[in-house]
């Protein structure tokens, strides 16, 4: 299902910060009684997108509560985690919920939301995913079912997996999600061999570059990118309380005066020390990684299969083979494409284009 | 003005060749009388397209014949040069006349075709752009306007010093028009370390580069592109006689067993040597020049601002930092697009982007 992206709900509730959405729909006021479970989850796929990188170790859950055939509140689950979604709504008997992942099964330091959805007695609940958390995976789906309201799993879904790949990807590979970032000129440089760089990509490309950062937990970008370009690494696009953790991936550099949102990550830079590194921040609840490195970093991490999207920012210039290269060395290279993946997404961003590559699942 | 390309007149008369030009198109069949000029020259433009890179010294001119509003006759300059467009058609008082390139005011093995037109006494006479050969630039013009005829210079003339930049380059330049074919990977490969290359790019892209080909004068390479790839450079579209001659720039490598359209040209490599040589081959009557050249080659030709038309053919694929540059090394880049040049058109064929640089005139 393709809806465009006006169409949107009138205001997406999340804990503290209400109306972050505020393009006016008429379209989900009307009295639409035959909405199919695609429309009715639509709203909740946004209000999640809109939490990526926001919700800590939890997923960033969207819910979406429909009466009568009508839209009557979406949100989603707080900054850092908390309140769940589905605990922000006031279900009513005969609603109809569409929430992006399965509620949580498990009581913690709040009651289970599964629990809750049964209470409130809806008519239908459609849900996105299920959740790979051992706790609730499957037991969410019963405990409602158990009360009698018809579940409906798999809405979506796709959708629903990519706008929560980071808490995903975390519970099933125990690393986080990785996004590699590259910008290059036509003929693939990052740089004059001097190092310059500042003007590879156009406004557009690096706005889109922040919207990246603003959906990230964190960034993790290479001692030398680190030191050479003093990146500030913000979230530029005045989403404020957006900018995330910035992780340095330092083998023997000296790194001085850190500000106080960047950690050095100490590596040998091998294979196996990337995984490690990555399982580390999963452990330390980073789902949604973005890697904004050098071209070393950035061939190791393709060669050890270990990034799920790659967006390629690319410009007309042509710098020629004395400049620096956007990626590095790959070994035993088969005229393929990077392992596993397939190009998504193509785009033209002002004078460049976007190439985005994804792992195929 | 943008006329569809399926709006093509039903048959262009080229001398040995009839009917090269099958596409049936009832546009120009109607009774039309108020034309517009652009309108009667791009039957002409079309024709003169077709015979890009097939007339040798001679300019690839296209001329329509206009009747009471109605096309009746559309012909280009013949193989090799001869007949001259203007010659072939049966002109009569009052028609309209559109030809790509002033017509001939000098005689030589033929008669001067300004004079032929002005005794033909159609009523107005359209023309692309000025024959820059002194012996006629001006004078064409004049021979028709003093018969009493309605002349108009600069009708489509950028489209028109397009189709026949070959002539115009050689005669203003003294330099053929050259056009630098680059195929690459994202980021900037044109070939696996140990040279393999072979699928860089998929079939529609390398059919365009065939169209490249058959618009040409002559293909320039360069020696060790020559030795390695042992490329047939031949023009594969199924139009029989268009394969160009071959010219291989060598240094000291050594080849034997040439092919009989393949010449050596001897070269130190430097820019001034670069330049020689294409004046060289203007001399010996090479408009159109296309140049599938390794890296170092493409690198000197671009820095030596011998490049009219650059034409990057880009895959997907990743090579890696160890794989060879396409484009060679450049001195004193500044993150500046090819010197003077800006990007006309962008094309995704097939599963690859077209980037087609221009020098801005």
């Amino acid at each position: 299902m393709m809806l465009p992206m006006c169409v949107m709900p009138r205001c997406i509730r999340i804990s503290g910060k209400p109306g972050i959405l505020k393009n006016l729909s008429r379209v989900f006021q009307k009295n639409m009684t035959n909405n199919t479970p695609e429309v009715m989850m639509w709203p909740a796929l946004q209000a999640a997108q809109r939490q990526r990188g926001q919700t800590g170790k939890n997923p960033n859950v969207g819910a979406a509560l429909w009466r009568h055939g009508r839209l009557v509140d979406v949100v989603a689950t707080g900054d850092g985690g908390r309140p769940h979604a589905e605990s922000q709504l006031n279900i009513l008997p005969g609603d109809v919920l569409a929430v992006t992942l399965e509620p949580c099964a498990h009581e913690g330091e709040t009651p289970a939301c599964a629990r809750l959805v049964a209470d409130a007695r809806p008519s239908k609940v459609y849900v996105g995913c299920l959740d790979p958390d051992p706790r609730t995976s499957g037991h969410g789906l019963e405990i409602m079912k158990e009360a009698g309201i018809s579940v409906q799993a798999g809405i979506c879904e796709h959708k629903a997996r990519h706008v929560m790949a980071g808490f995903l990807t975390r519970m099933i590979h125990q690393r986080p999600h990785v996004r590699l970032k590259l910008a290059m000129t036509r003929d693939g440089r990052s740089a004059l061999a001097d190092g310059r760089s500042q003007w590879i990509t156009g406004f557009e490309a690096r706005q889109h570059g922040h919207l990246l950062r603003a959906e990230a937990d964190a960034i993790m970008v290479g001692a030398a990118t680190f030191i050479q370009d003093q990146p500030t690494l913000t979230c530029r696009l005045g989403l404020s309380g957006r900018d995330p953790e910035i992780f340095v991936l330092s083998g023997r550099e000296e790194i001085s005066s850190l500000p106080k949102n960047v950690q050095i990550l100490g590596t040998s830079g091998g294979q196996q020390d990337l995984s490690q590194i990555l399982r580390q921040l999963a452990q330390e609840g980073i789902g949604n990684l973005l890697v904004e490195s050098g071209g070393r970093l950035a061939a190791s991490l393709l060669q050890a299969e270990l990034v799920d999207e790659l967006y390629c920012y690319q410009s007309d210039l042509l710098l020629g083979a004395n400049a620096r290269s956007a990626l590095g060395a790959l070994k035993d290279q088969e005229l393929l494409l990077p392992k596993g993946m397939i190009v998504k997404e193509r785009r033209q961003l002002g004078q460049d284009q976007l190439t985005r590559y994804v792992v195929e699942r």
